[in-house]
């Protein structure tokens, strides 16, 4: 076990360290047999040094490694020289290590998939072996940006006065939406933790201790279907104030954005960033996050629907509905297939079909051309603001669905014309505003909380709490880059008496709601500061500033869409022992 | 819901300040009314003010806060001036503030205890209102250090190059030791997840992945019975590196540790700390975590013992067992009630008994002072040094049960003699070195690892493994603060068939190693590197540096001894749709 340590990594050497002798450890990264020499480039995560074994010079050298190959661990002592055949393309290059002597530090089975970038391996047999896709330097990367990330991350806000204070991770089971995961008590048989979907009321109660600003990088978990781009347990940025306003934290967020964007990618965003009502972003983008790198914007063509010879239009306008359009620039061109394929789409998202209009060379065709007269025809290309070489496409019918639609059909519009690539090295960044703070939930025939019940609602919606409560509007803000929601956050309610009333709404009887959140609703009413705060998803801020859509790729260790660590095949069953402890039976499966 | 904001904090006016106009926000801390004015003390995070209202000059004032009390929320808008009474005890004691306006932001109940320092109540009612406990300026100061610790700790080992990883809270279930809290898995029913003892095979993991320096703050969980030192989650720095030795991380730790107590309390610690072996450290102070801070040291008189007129020492010579003393200096003064104390401790440590003799006088009595010729005693008290005044216990027997029950008996007579106080603002730092690898256990009747299994034993031991493991020293250090382990870790084993070894040593069949194993097993084939980390108890340094013995003073919202949350009452009963979807149920208590 004994091994010559290191005296310098392999990413460190120039042409200026020429005549040392140095010492170097790492996996061997390539191996070229010359017969009388042997060259070996030693890995490290610092990079690469090419090492060469000269037969006529060190001739025990070369047998005593010959059995060494890709992914070995070995030493290597030696004089730095220059090369004679150098290689622009890496730091080190220009030098190479003229090996006096080498040691075997431990060997390596042949790997199931090569350490390099490009990989077409399919994932699960990396996530398998996770340990050894780690090694590649295209994943490497990724964590060095994460680390990056948490480094300014605890700087920001340790210069601006938070402090960072852990909240616990066996919490209360509320669950308001997404499920709890459980943790039984072994003390407390019958009683259950569970683990906190995010920090929310800890925060709260940290604001009423008189904290001031708080903040913490902390996991959080909710037991979801897992989506691509999800995972049972999550990071967040996660941040709270007292004696705010919206438009503090705002610029909070903007400061702390500006400074990752500069420092990481050395990009100078324009701040302060654009706002987009929550109408606004619907009426305009078809989302509450807005891709905004995207082209186009959605017209309401309502009004002048309203006389139109097409059916589809008048009948929506007549039930109090809406038409809507948008125009794809340049689009005329895709084909027959390509407009299935959108038609497919916005039936997914619950268009009933998908009127369309062609503009080419002077022409207009399309779905719903026959239908009705050149003159009208000329009028919705007019209206619309299409020109020669345009597509355009129509959602007609209730207002949030059809704005849905034509967001998501002009989202798979710019995947199918490559415009995706085109804006991959950019980003638009917003802030949407305005939130509803209910939405009616047809399943659980009540309302319940858009963005969580303890968010305040806007001072001017306030009355409208018991008049109209789906007009009431939300002091709640989501930070949206290129199309993900990057951050989202509240100002909360900070008077026992409005958490009541919400809790009421809501439908939540006072007995639920003192068993639930009684703890709450006690802190309030021992002199609770105005407050609010902001999350931050982390791993989503690492996707969007390696560049990858792929969640997986940021996380070390992540589990599949069904949850399961390939590497270690956990979860596992345990042992009877282990739940005879708990109290717990697993039931038999009906 | 309006207010309007702080123009600057209630800890920041100075003279210099005098004739501004400024608003504060904050609690009131105390509110005198002398009739025609009234003084309200306003306080925040970081600092008081006292606000005057003088009803000669602002008539209308006073009566619109008729009704504040302690701990309501509320702004002063005012001027600025010098006091005429200054307070010189605290940083803003030479100016007060003229109210102009004053607005209630939010009223206040009456609290359960005053928001003082020095505080009487019991702990129970502080903790199911933490959120007012937090308030006290002498809680808020713990987190203010702790606080200050994150920071230190992510510059510091960002600027030693280390990459901050995050590793997951859902694992896989491997019970080695202490019990694991289990998370039931919906959609995989029947199987479970783990939380994390601790991250330590994903370290290792990422050690063979090549990222070389890995740190990381992070929680774990034990599953105990929780003792009054110790709560169900608990954090540590967590911290590995490749290509080293012990020497490597000891002086990595000790450069960590120079800079915390710099900067935290301006303490120059003398390094490199001092090392003791386990097998020194229990002679000399019956412990693997003495605290140095009392003065001394144990003595062994097993020699001089054999030909004792006493037979409990001839019995454990002969026995092969040892005798040892201990010199409590100036204690012979101490009362037959302080002697009964100390026998039954050293029977709550395993002692049948606790010899002791005091010298007094010139006269030497105690326990056996009569069984045995003066000659004999003389030299016993020359044999342990002991002068006149000093009061001296012994322990014969077994040698770790003897080391044990003396340094048992020297913490307790420094608690007696009231040592404790004369050193409470003292540090005494060192390293516990060459742990044995494995103990043996009487209950499972099998080897066990005494630090983890994954531990490397020490080069010059390997031999030992198979001819006596007993004696087969490991390459583990502990790091000892105050008589507390503060830290504590190892040289990893880095070879498959190394490993397989001490699986199979510690009785662990070849299947049972691949089923919770098998992918380190696996992982250890593909070209790992030497390795080896150290992990510190976050809570437990934190404890040190603000001086307190309470965990749950250092932790935001901790749990009882019982595992429970008084503030929000969990763990708590969940509703059966909850445990249906996870497939378990509770078991009828039998």
């Amino acid at each position: 076990m004994e091994f010559q340590k290191r005296t310098i990594t392999c990413g460190e050497l120039r042409p200026k360290d020429a005549g040392r002798t140095v010492i170097l450890n790492g996996w061997v990264n390539a191996r070229r047999d010359y017969g009388g020499v042997i060259f070996i480039d030693l890995r490290d995560r610092n990079g690469v040094t090419q090492c060469v074994v000269d037969s006529s010079a060190t001739p025990l050298l070369a047998p005593s490694i010959k059995d060494v190959r890709n992914e070995w661990v070995v030493w290597v002592k030696g004089l730095v020289r220059m090369r004679e055949n150098p290689n622009p393309n890496i730091p080190t290059g220009l030098i190479e290590i003229i090996a006096e002597d080498i040691g075997i530090i431990n060997s390596a089975d042949v790997t199931p998939f090569e350490i390099v970038d490009d990989l077409g391996t399919n994932e699960e047999l990396r996530l398998e072996y996770r340990y050894l896709d780690l090694r590649r330097r295209v994943l490497q990367k990724n964590f060095e940006v994460r680390n990056t990330l948490y480094q300014i991350t605890h700087q920001f806000f340790a210069e601006e006065g938070f402090t960072e204070v852990e909240t616990p991770v066996l919490t209360k089971s509320t669950p308001e939406g997404a499920r709890d995961y459980l943790v039984p008590s072994r003390v407390n048989k019958g009683r259950f933790y569970a683990l906190p979907q995010s920090p929310q009321l800890f925060k709260q109660l940290l604001m009423v201790s008189g904290f001031d600003k708080y903040m913490q990088i902390v996991k959080c978990f909710r037991d979801e279907d897992l989506r691509a781009d999800r995972q049972p347990e999550f990071t967040q940025i996660d941040v709270e104030m007292s004696f705010v306003d919206q438009e503090d934290i705002i610029a909070l967020t903007e400061r702390f954005i500006a400074r990752v964007w500069h420092e990481v990618l050395d990009v100078k965003l324009t701040m302060p960033l654009r706002r987009i009502s929550y109408e606004d972003a619907m009426n305009l983008y078809g989302s509450d996050k807005p891709d905004l790198r995207l082209s186009g914007e959605i017209v309401d063509v309502t009004a002048s629907s309203a006389t139109s010879g097409f059916s589809v239009f008048t009948n929506a306008v007549e039930s109090g509905g809406v038409v809507k359009a948008f125009v794809a620039s340049g689009s005329a061109s895709f084909s027959r297939k390509q407009i299935d394929e959108l038609t497919e789409h916005a039936r997914t998202y619950g268009a009933k079909g998908m009127p369309w209009l062609k503009y080419s060379n002077g022409e207009i065709t399309g779905s719903f051309a026959k239908a009705i007269d050149q003159s009208e025809l000329q009028a919705i290309i007019k209206n619309v603001g299409a020109a020669d070489g345009d597509l355009i496409v129509f959602a007609a019918g209730e207002w949030e669905r059809s704005c849905i639609v034509l967001g998501a059909l002009r989202q798979k519009i710019a995947i199918q014309n490559g415009e995706f690539e085109r804006v991959a090295d950019s980003y638009a960044l917003c802030w949407v505003t305005e939130f509803p703070l209910l939405e009616y939930s047809d399943e659980e025939k009540r309302w319940v909380a858009r963005h969580h019940p303890f968010t305040s609602p806007m001072s001017a919606d306030v009355a409208l709490l018991t008049t109209d409560p789906s007009r009431a509007r939300a002091m709640a803000y989501d930070l949206v880059i290129n199309g993900y929601e990057a951050a989202g956050g509240s100002i909360r309610i900070h008077k026992n008496e409005v958490q009541n009333e919400i809790f009421s709404l809501l439908g939540m009887s006072n007995d639920e709601a003192q068993t639930k959140f009684g703890f709450l609703l006690k802190a309030l009413r021992y002199g609770a500061p105005p407050h609010g705060g902001i999350a931050f998803g982390f791993d989503r801020l690492v996707m969007v500033l390696v560049g990858t859509d792929n969640i997986r790729d940021v996380v070390a260790f992540p589990k599949t869409t069904s949850g399961l660590s390939l590497m270690d095949g956990c979860p596992t069953p345990v042992a009877q022992s282990q739940l005879d402890q708990l109290g717990i039976q697993v039931k038999a499966s009906s």
